[in-house]
């Protein structure tokens, strides 16, 4: 049996070696554990050619454990620390990520969407405190004046009725929404794409430096890594799946704040859009995505975005899914079976069992219950997913409990 | 036989005697005619007790019948024209204002949306022609500079692709939209709620020259009429009815400019919003509708409402109206006996009769075949409207086939 410290030393050398949000490695972690998973992939094991690529591509920067040693002992310098699902202050629904991962197209930020392995946090705060009841506000760096009033309204009004505000950090939208839950006095969250000792940009240093003081910063990059431009869009599907909603202030057309939003419509979450004038290309995007999805909302202020979280947040209830799907009632290995068909064609039962890590019969029995769910169906010898229904499947949660409420001020706790 | 001329006389002395928009006096003109319905209530038959104390409350004013002659002689003298269903420029599609029929409040705008019995017409062009592939373009008199350059922008747009431009002729939203439709040199309509020979408001003489010119003043009361305030919302759906669909430019909260849309969605007809800033009062109307009605359509710009309105503009076909309904397929007769059934509670089958003006025997077929289409069922001895079913019949136009484009510019034919 591994300890804690190897298990969070292999943790790290994993999203260092095949980046966050890898499915195939969160699946081999789920099965063997993140130290065996690791000395899978790095004795060459990976289960599909991708991965193996990614792997072998990575080692020669590096031995991996002693880069992950190295990550550990900077991790403290800089005071901060790294939680894990081990943690009880792993957030709450992060494996609401699960049902991205069939919707995807073909990029990778599309198709790689899988919950983070760890993160590195900055602040005072429980993390899965600090988000229990929170709301992402995102938006254009190139913002207007007109939606960064908006944006710092929003994250104010939210702060004010004690909601974590959570944002990226960037110019713009990002800025003013944390801005304002500041001003309020409120507890804000920037989730990074890089590590957490050097935020970008560094033209908000100050901003972020008030965050780390009352809120917290967190990323799935070790201290030290860069922000790299695919990471942002990488980054953002944790920002829709920590939060109970997700307002968009402000984005010009197929932007990376739009992207966000699109997650939490994935998974079913309040995806909410600030209008703005049509005369104006920061709006763009906004109306555009107001008109292709009818479960978009428009909303013009604090009160509609109460509206929309707050029928799930008053009671502190789970975040609203939709009516209770056949795939949300699925236990751990019906899940990891039907995540292991292929996203097209068809897959042998064997084939299938060796990819779920399930022996064949355990195998052969969760197919007949998705087959009887009509989640599954034979195809060329073969099982395939079934065609019609929303795909993923909506786990319990992996650490603490969720609906803690954030207490009234930062806890005072010491960081680590 | 009454002549072409009796007939007119009548229909201008029942819009005096009435107001326009009454249903009772429309199912009694197309029941008796024009000239009998007339007879009918001056010798104190009219079928309600609130019609006999309208047409009670108004004969001190003056004999119906001079009043109307007196009318006939004004409208030539002003150079204007009175166009009925029996014209041939009578507008197509009046008649789905019977959708509006059962859907009230207790307002009598609401209550009251018969089709008009006649209109006065300032302006060269045939008004079915005018009409026959336009949009309304409504919103806010107080409006912003956003707002007048929106709808000025649209009003050119839509008048460049050769589309009329229909609107109310009041300062503000109304006002741009015509003004953008004359600088494109395309067609515009001004529908009035005052007499053609006195357009208000007084501050758009100059408008309502150019209008009538190269357009039309259209109104449905006489030469004269004062611009009373429930005359505006009476109006409105004339705006509603006889376009292709609405967009609404700016609207405080519940503003007569959204109830137009209103009118504009229960008749099945595209119904546009355009957004503006959440800062400003003069979108909160416009946000409002969207966020309250999910027919109602996101547009910012030109482009969006060619595309709600183009789908059917483009072969000629008359407006879409969602898929046909038992109720669209209704002889006149079964349509007047669903019409005189009592919006709320049940009628015994010789009261529905004597109200419809059927005979027992028609009364009875037409209420068995309405309870096979699920329109009516057996309530308390009687009869009762079905509770589930969207109400009103779409019954054909009354006058000129529809569909004729306009010809590429102002035909110069003589008014009259």
């Amino acid at each position: 049996m591994s300890t804690r410290e190897e298990r969070l030393l292999a943790r790290v050398a994993l999203t260092w070696l095949t980046e966050p949000g890898t499915w195939s490695v969160h699946r081999l972690v789920q099965q063997l554990g993140p130290v065996a998973a690791l000395d899978l992939l790095l004795d060459g094991g990976a289960p599909d050619r991708r991965l193996r690529e990614t792997v072998a591509a990575r080692q020669p920067a590096g031995d991996p454990r002693a880069v992950a040693a190295d990550a550990l002992a900077r991790t403290e310098r800089v005071g901060a620390r790294i939680v894990t699902p081990e943690d009880d202050e792993w957030p709450a629904h992060l494996d609401d990520l699960r049902q991205l991962v069939l919707g995807g197209v073909n990029r990778r930020v599309d198709l790689e969407t899988a919950p983070p392995l760890c993160f590195w946090v900055r602040g005072g705060w429980p993390l899965g405190e600090a988000l229990a009841r929170s709301v992402a506000v995102v938006g254009a760096r190139a913002a207007t004046g007109y939606g960064v009033h908006v944006a710092t309204e929003i994250g104010y009004g939210l702060a004010d009725r004690d909601w974590t505000v959570v944002s990226g950090g960037a110019f713009g939208i990002d800025a003013a929404a944390h801005r304002g839950a500041l001003t309020a006095g409120g507890v804000t969250v920037a989730v990074l794409a890089c590590g957490v000792d050097r935020p970008y940009p560094m033209g908000n240093a100050a901003l972020f430096d008030r965050i780390a003081e009352t809120g917290l910063l967190v990323s799935e990059w070790m201290p030290g890594a860069d922000p790299l431009r695919p990471r942002f869009l990488i980054r953002n599907r944790v920002i829709a799946a920590v939060t109970r909603g997700t307002v968009l202030v402000e984005a010009a057309a197929r932007s990376g704040a739009a992207q966000t939003l699109h997650r939490a419509l994935a998974m079913r979450r309040p995806a909410m859009v600030v209008p703005g004038p049509v005369t104006s290309a920061m709006s763009v995007g906004a109306h555009e995505l107001l008109r292709e999805h009818r479960e978009a909302r428009l909303v013009t202020g604090v009160a509609h975005v109460l509206e929309e979280v707050g029928r799930i947040g008053e009671d502190l209830a789970p975040p609203a899914r939709g009516a209770e799907r056949p795939i949300d009632r699925l236990d751990d290995e019906a899940a990891l079976v039907l995540e292991s068909l292929p996203r097209r064609g068809s897959l042998g039962v064997d084939a299938l069992a060796a990819r779920a890590g399930v022996d064949l019969r355990t195998a052969l029995r969760k197919l007949s219950l998705l087959e009887e769910l009509s989640l599954v169906v034979r195809r060329d010898g073969g099982y395939a997913v079934a065609p019609s229904p929303a795909p993923g499947t909506a786990a319990r949660p992996v650490g603490a409990p969720a609906g803690q409420p954030p207490p009234p001020g930062p806890p005072g706790r010491a960081a680590g």
